[in-house]
């Protein structure tokens, strides 16, 4: 994407999208963000306040017509609002409705009404439910949903690709691995972090940590994406994005506490899976963004320790969430 | 499905959903339609009315209240009610979302709410788009949708294989090719025959009539969703509905003329689709529902000639839609 462009990035406050905000604004773009502060956090969107190519629409992916207007202009939409967290779908079914597919819908229909003519959409492995095969390409035998999460973001990605068909917008569907890096506030390094500051000497943890894990740096991510859009020219593109590397949760605690300098006795809650549609292991193939010449630059346990540094450095994160009333507001 | 039952079924009052009441009703089971009348016919629904075990509840697909009080210790839902045309996609998104996929949350809300553990659901072989692998599986590999049809009815599909996960809900998706028989009252052969009646000299026909299709007469689609019922037990059930026959578009044409004995100048609109986000082959593999021993009665020739029997006998079908203002009001 080396062409300058306007974009609007939905959820742009947030962990990923705010990473990918301040990325687009030094590559020399111009961006907007668009968000209603539900998790994002105005903090993140502090660098790039003083960028004079910077705007905040502050919006919600319900108000079609609002993000209509934010994205007059646009060559690119970069959609990334969403609930992002996979574990809480059984309580409140409607959230991933309303916020992943009903929300991709208006951002379709605001693109028809603006003109904008691409999209990239941050999708999510968890798709695959329990993968037939493993690892998982992209055209893996027909997955049968575990979760209203990945339910939720499969619509989300049907919506698209029909909207490719009938209004002949370009798209980009990336199916993501858990993204780990600055500005990262939930899942569960966060969650290990939180518990092991509140007692270093004991830890629950969900499953019985042998659950395999695939992560991705943000960093890394986001060139993933640049390199997809730069490189894949269909009008459907559809790439699976993390690497070649897995981890089980065991791994992950180990080098946790070893960051942390922590010995805690670990209390496993047992099972194969940490919560209801949790999948024992989601481990997609990368080889086709792997064939476009992108490589990830840090290991899984570098993006890990990496991640411990932010949260200990910007330990607001931890009290900031999930109750937004107490998120600092200095943007 | 032997043992005797109370069920719902939404959109009971139309084409393929009333024949179902019918036949459920002709099986011992008591049965409710749901339906708002929108595109159903209470004409549809005069011979169940006779029956003491059938109740009419009138109310929409978007009053999850209202569906959750007809549920009301009822077994099985079969969610048939939908936005049913394929081909107004791209001239009303909204349309699909809201009847196909926000619809299909509201009967799981309304399950949840009164207690249901059973659905089926009518899926549609639109969700192959254009398909890697003819005849298509179920497991074939993961297909990208080429129509907002096909693209809420798979987001339907999602919804209800998360929601077995979540809340041990047993489901039925039923992937129907295009269905014929009684109350057939759109499609193909009704805008054919329509067409005929009006101008048996010259006929206009979109795409270059070499568009291959596959049909499955309603009676053997009943069959065909008890047989699964009855011996399918997983969690999630997926089945392919159709028959191991195709036929395009000109061999259609000419059965239908030559029991209409008209003899037509085609005109040809051209292409291969016959609109956006047709596809010029969908021919699901139905063999997962043949091994369970089930086999249509009619061929796709015999289907159609009842279809156009039944036209013939019902012509009131041909100008009640789809302006509902002009329905029969017999009920």
């Amino acid at each position: 994407m080396s062409k300058s462009m306007k974009c609007l990035v939905t959820g742009g406050a947030g962990f990923i999208a705010s990473n990918l905000v301040d990325r687009l604004l030094a590559d020399g773009h111009a961006v907007t963000a668009y968000d209603n502060f539900s998790t994002g956090f105005r903090e993140f969107l502090r660098p790039a306040s003083a960028n004079p190519r910077f705007t905040l629409v502050e919006g919600d992916t319900q108000d079609m017509e609002k993000m209509a207007s934010a994205m007059a202009g646009c060559d690119t939409v970069f959609h990334l609002a969403a609930n992002a967290d996979v574990r809480f779908g059984p309580e409140k079914p409607r959230r991933d409705l309303e916020q992943n597919t009903i929300a991709t819908f208006n951002v379709l229909e605001a693109m028809r009404k603006a003109g904008v003519k691409r999209i990239a959409f941050s999708s999510t492995s968890a798709i695959y439910g329990v993968a037939e095969v493993i690892p998982t390409p992209e055209n893996a035998p027909f997955p049968v949903q575990t979760s209203l999460y990945g339910a939720s973001k499969l619509a989300g990605e049907g919506l698209i690709q029909a909207y490719s068909e009938a209004y002949g917008i370009q798209s980009y569907i990336f199916r993501f691995v858990s993204i780990l890096g600055d500005r990262y506030h939930h899942g569960h390094v966060y969650d290990f972090y939180k518990k092991l500051k509140a007692n270093p000497l004991k830890l629950d943890v969900l499953g019985d940590g042998t659950q395999r894990k695939s992560y991705l740096y943000v960093q890394d991510c986001v060139d993933a994406i640049f390199t997809v859009m730069q490189k894949a020219q269909n009008k459907v593109n559809i790439f699976n994005l993390g690497t070649k590397e897995f981890c089980d949760v065991n791994q992950s605690l180990g080098w946790i506490c070893g960051h942390l300098n922590v010995k805690p006795e670990f209390n496993y809650a047992g099972g194969k899976s940490g919560w209801i549609g949790d999948n024992p292991f989601i481990f997609p193939d990368c080889s086709k963004v792997y064939a476009l010449g992108w490589r990830p630059k840090l290991t899984i346990k570098e993006g890990i320790i990496k991640t411990l540094e932010y949260i200990q450095a910007n330990e607001w994160v931890l009290t900031a969430n999930p109750d937004r009333a107490r998120a600092p507001q200095k943007a």
